[in-house]
């Protein structure tokens, strides 16, 4: 089976070129895992690298803040690139340089557009809900003050690679005797134990409950 | 106590502004806790976020990479803005639009330098104490050639900012009396059991066996 060919040049990868993945459903499960995006951005100051949550609806991911952020408006003026990373675990190796790391990356190129009307309601409750499954139909919706201070931003799927490690360490043949332990140290995003608001004396719902039994 | 003022404008936080710290004992913790970061920089064909593997040694952040990485070589000739950040949580408010997240981010601005000689084999030994602390005097140390084919590069830590958010929701008074849960999902970095290589039969040194008993 062959695998779809990079979109365009700058998602071509040449370093480690066995790990990039344009396959749409790698890309949609890295962006569906995670809470957290980097958006890269420049202007006269430079380039920009901002944290900020993300979430996926179809082909889009999204992206929010308030009206007055700097990094919003640049976004619309200009292609952004949009990265996610999931570290898995330090590769040990017998050789010093053969040392690697686990991951899952995705990143995504291209001009945000504004999310307006029905689309922002939709786009913010499908936002709740990658939070919090169900949590939409209980906590206080949001008044027209607070949609109307909030800015939503979409970009589209179609400029994306991925790029992925998983398994042990790749040693050299002549390296291979040594009396050396190699493996993979995992690392893994985990769920601890939800923290109740003191002030708050609400039942837990069942994706608090569940929370950390995963 | 008065905070350190923002090094730069480019570093002076505007959003949330309370969550700013300009402390150096804040920043080198949030670079110490993290194997990868997400490195900016813009050439023609726009803005890129590149998630890279990185350390500290004394006031310097230090990747490194091929000599034929593009990145690298992009690096040298302009300004570059660096950010690492740890997700710690989810913020659950009674309210819709005051949800939130707990994180440590820091943001890095400046110029990336050549790190060679000495100070390029004593950062790579730097690099393997922060992986694995011991295991640079275990696996078989790099070869001259395998040297002349790594990039190492350093940017001095003297214009960064942190942002970090702690703590539980922050909802509107009139809010607060809602039967709604209210509370933080956290989130943590876990260790998973080590994976020895299938090939491998020696023993498991100290970072190995404790890895995941922390």
């Amino acid at each position: 089976m062959t695998q779809p060919a990079a979109p365009s040049a700058r998602t071509r990868v040449r370093r480690a070129a066995n790990r990039a993945s344009y396959e749409d459903g790698t890309l949609k499960a890295i962006i569906d895992a995670a809470y957290v995006c980097h958006v890269a951005f420049a202007d006269e100051e430079g380039a920009h690298c901002i944290p900020t949550a993300c979430w996926r609806s179809g082909e889009h991911l999204y992206i929010h803040g308030s009206n007055g952020s700097r990094m919003l408006k640049a976004l619309l003026a200009q292609d952004a690139c949009v990265t996610i990373t999931h570290l898995d675990g330090l590769v040990m190796a017998r050789s010093a340089f053969n040392h690697s790391m686990n991951y899952r990356s995705a990143m995504i190129y291209g001009r945000f557009e504004l999310v307006e009307g029905d689309g922002k309601h939709e786009a913010l409750a499908a936002f709740m809900e990658h939070l919090a499954p169900g949590r939409q139909q209980q906590s206080r919706p949001g008044n027209e003050k607070e949609y109307a201070a909030t800015t939503v931003l979409r970009v589209a799927l179609d400029e994306a690679v991925c790029k992925v490690r998983s398994g042990g360490p790749k040693d050299d043949e002549e390296d291979m005797a040594l009396p050396v332990w190699a493996g993979v140290l995992p690392l893994v995003q985990q769920r601890a134990a939800p923290v109740r608001d003191p002030a708050c004396s609400a039942p837990a719902p069942d994706y608090v409950v569940g929370w950390s039994l995963d």
